[in-house]
């Protein structure tokens, strides 16, 4: 298996720099007392298409030969990785096909089409997502660019930890939200090669704990029926991510909806910034373990903001 | 009458930097699409308390000479201007005293104590206020610090504009909320000292015209019976503010409460940052008025980020 280096994730950086925008990091001095420590939020909700996966999307894109480019790219996903890709694809001057479950909400609908890609829609399993992307390959000849298990997505992942060590250069701990893996397998990397005493932390909702068992168990463990509102963190590990994750992560934490929820709030509050709940839970991990990471300096990647406005989990 | 020059200005931003957030300049190139033009938004939502108005408040408790300052600060308000003046008491170790209607909504009643002032509730009439403050001062000896018409809070509410002309320097118009007109006469004292050509609008929801009436007639019309969502904006200007603004101001442009929440809506979507509804007004003017501003380049103030999460105006 051929593994992601450091060197790989600079090169990444190199390669989409100008593509991508360097976000801000933030803080609040009102949530830093209500955590007892200084969180540092290195915000990709601000990045374009409002998540972490147009680094990975840029990467994945810039990185195709040129005779396989030319065909164009295609997934299937029903979230930000679509969106991203749509617009990697449409800067390279390329065509971008996505698989899309007919029930996806129409807010994501509308946003992998406005970035312009062509919508195949299928049946909301799995099994009929998969089938019609290969159908879609076959008549097209498009490439495949997975959401995370993705050795050049996983690297384009990572230049958002490396941007956040470079401008705050005393971090103690990454706290990271865990879906498929992508982003916690590119942030890992970067974090320990940078400094291999920051602490890395996956942070994943106890109703969708499958990395959770799977870094625990050794073994990778399939996502069952997760029921969160954190829709970013549904998927499970590959054999790509839960490697690298088992490499380089010291350890798995879950956390509550009721925690999701008051951490988004206080974010929204606080910051005056729109995060969905998927990046709300690592700072949901650091309030349910004030104890455990007293005295530290925490980071956190804010992985995007694209939430239904007209569907809040705010109940006051 | 005593107005502010631009030099008090300075001399107010020397004051009150290292207190202040220096807020972000934030665009968004899906808005600049849907505009027609650049826009450059300051981020006052980002500023301490959420808002412009604590430039303003900490300029005037900092000019307080000792002897009127150790009695403690006052001032009868609903809004930001009282959590401001709270936060500004509280860092110079006075006391802040408000006399707020018992009818305010709960969370603007805890921000307000939560920074530390003294509430003393009364009838949500300004007959009310007015009596109940008058009572505290006398009982306490406390400096009424009113939220617009004031010589220093001016001064302060201009250094938002200050810095945004020092990190944009080829702004052809400036757009400014006006409420009782402290934001706006700042700002154009400080918009046309830098720059003369600079065409500086003040932007009023046309349910609440008071400022755009009295602009056009020359003498102060009040605000009747105002029905806007754009709370923030509610109040008539004064004699100081109304002179600085004709003085200094090219034009008054009303918008509709649909145009308002559009455009709240797509900043909360597009650029992923919390703004309350007075703030979305300014970009509703640009966009109600595209050709009038084609080809320039236009700032926008975003007064503050304080808003009710639990009752949000999206009607999708």
């Amino acid at each position: 298996m051929n593994l992601p280096t450091f060197e790989d994730i600079q090169q990444a950086h190199l390669r989409i720099k100008k593509h991508i925008h360097q976000t801000p990091v933030l803080s609040s001095t009102g949530i830093n007392d209500i955590a007892g420590i200084p969180v540092l939020f290195k915000c990709e909700n601000f990045q374009k298409v409002g998540a972490f996966k147009y680094r990975g999307a840029t990467n994945a894109v810039l990185t195709l030969p040129d005779k396989d480019a030319e065909k164009g790219v295609a997934t299937h996903s029903s979230g930000n990785h679509a969106a991203a890709l749509a617009l990697a694809a449409r800067n390279k001057g390329i065509k971008c096909f996505v698989a899309m479950p007919h029930t996806a909400p129409k807010p994501k609908i509308e946003a992998v089409r406005y970035y312009g890609a062509e919508i195949t829609f299928c049946e909301p399993t799995l099994q009929s997502r998969e089938d019609t992307l290969k159908t879609i390959m076959n008549d097209t000849g498009a490439v495949m660019v997975h959401p995370f298990d993705n050795f050049h997505v996983i690297c384009g992942q990572g230049t958002a930890t490396k941007e956040l060590l470079e401008e705050i250069n005393d971090l103690e701990i990454l706290l990271v939200p865990v879906g498929g893996g992508g982003l916690l397998s590119g942030s890992a990397i970067a974090a320990k090669s940078v400094n291999p005493r920051i602490e890395v932390i996956g942070c994943e909702p106890a109703n969708a704990d499958d990395a959770y068992r799977s870094f625990r168990s050794g073994t990778i463990h399939p996502s069952l029926n997760p029921k969160t509102i954190a829709d970013g963190l549904l998927t499970s590990l590959s054999d790509l991510t839960f490697t690298i994750i088992r490499n380089y992560v010291d350890e798995i934490l879950t956390v509550s909806e009721e925690s999701i929820i008051q951490a988004m709030q206080l974010v929204w509050r606080r910051m005056k910034i729109i995060i969905e709940p998927s990046s709300a839970v690592p700072l949901a991990v650091v309030l349910e373990n004030k104890s455990k990471f007293a005295g530290k300096k925490a980071g956190i990647i804010i992985s995007g903001g694209n939430v239904d406005l007209t569907n809040l989990p705010f109940h006051l």
